[in-house]
């Protein structure tokens, strides 16, 4: 099935394709759909739900959505909601390599380091009907970026188990135990076992 | 596994136990916890999981909680969230037949009698883990009540498919198409699919 995501990142789109091998996950631009919602809500699903609800109300078939991010308690859950704006003036946006820097130096003289990322992951089905799953990846802040793969603050985030950054890992090795990865199984099993019935 | 389900209705406790046959589901006051939780928010999935957090802030365990209601387009939506107060004066709460007869009075010079049931059923894991999963279930509003089973809105609720109100139903025949009959299905596979793995 086609499922139109809600979102202008084609590197969650990529994620998502993988995690849903069965369905073909196309961006609002596809679709010639002009999309670009402004985050408002001060929780991970309510900008899901939002951006969900937002682009919905234009193309009238089912949609996913996301938002993720992420909470170092030591920061009192910063960046959390505001992870892809996190650093900005609110004029020029960071790129990830500064964003990740601008972090690096918040955390340069806290020793507690641990944080999780989150990623709420919405189906849209109607107005009336929809699931969300909202999972969790437990890490800490290293001291510099590390790895090359991936996307976003995985540079910074150790995986103390495996013994590396989530940059460090293949897609499919980040994908088996990310936020995105445990939420877009969850969103997975729902259309495959569920609403597709 | 035991789960906590955060209501004070034994109706709903005992369809859920159908839903759910792998697991226990207790009531608050049957782990000796008080709970009544005032409903406030302005959604059914607000009200879900204001009540799931609620008592996950007691008791420290995954919960499960819903909230759910009938909706009437002909009436701007009504009764909606409102659903187990509706016709109420604020101090006295109407029983399910007065408020019955109070919703069919409204109706009486309406035409249009489509109608659904929306279900908002959560798992509550932890603040940053939880699922939510919302369903509906189509129907219309009777002209008067009939059937004996269910309980709430289900002696008007008319299901044309089946010619029957969902009070003339069996509970496994309601559970089969109903709204939190999908929602709780949708739950359940999340529980034995995905989280417990």
């Amino acid at each position: 099935m086609d499922i139109l995501f809600a979102s202008t990142n084609s590197n969650k789109a990529k994620e998502l394709s993988k995690l849903l091998p069965n369905h073909k996950i196309l961006l609002p631009k596809e679709m010639g759909v002009e999309f670009d919602h402004e985050e408002i809500a001060l929780t991970f699903y309510g900008n899901a739900l939002g951006k969900a609800k937002e682009l919905f109300d234009i193309v009238k078939i089912p949609v996913l959505a996301e938002d993720s991010g992420l909470c170092v308690p030591a920061l009192g859950g910063e960046p959390g909601i505001y992870s892809a704006r996190y650093g900005s003036d609110g004029v020029n946006k960071l790129g990830d390599k500064e964003r990740n820097l601008y972090l690096l130096d918040k955390m340069k003289n806290i020793s507690e380091r641990k944080a999780f990322f989150v990623c709420s992951m919405v189906l849209f089905i109607d107005h009336y009907r929809f699931y969300i799953c909202q999972e969790t990846h437990e890490g800490e802040i290293t001291y510099e970026p590390k790895g090359e793969s991936g996307f976003g603050y995985d540079p910074v985030f150790f995986i103390p188990k495996l013994g590396k950054t989530a940059a460090e890992l293949l897609p499919e090795e980040k994908n088996e135990i990310s936020h995105r990865g445990k939420a877009g199984r969850a969103i997975a099993s729902l259309i495959e076992k569920h609403w597709s019935k």
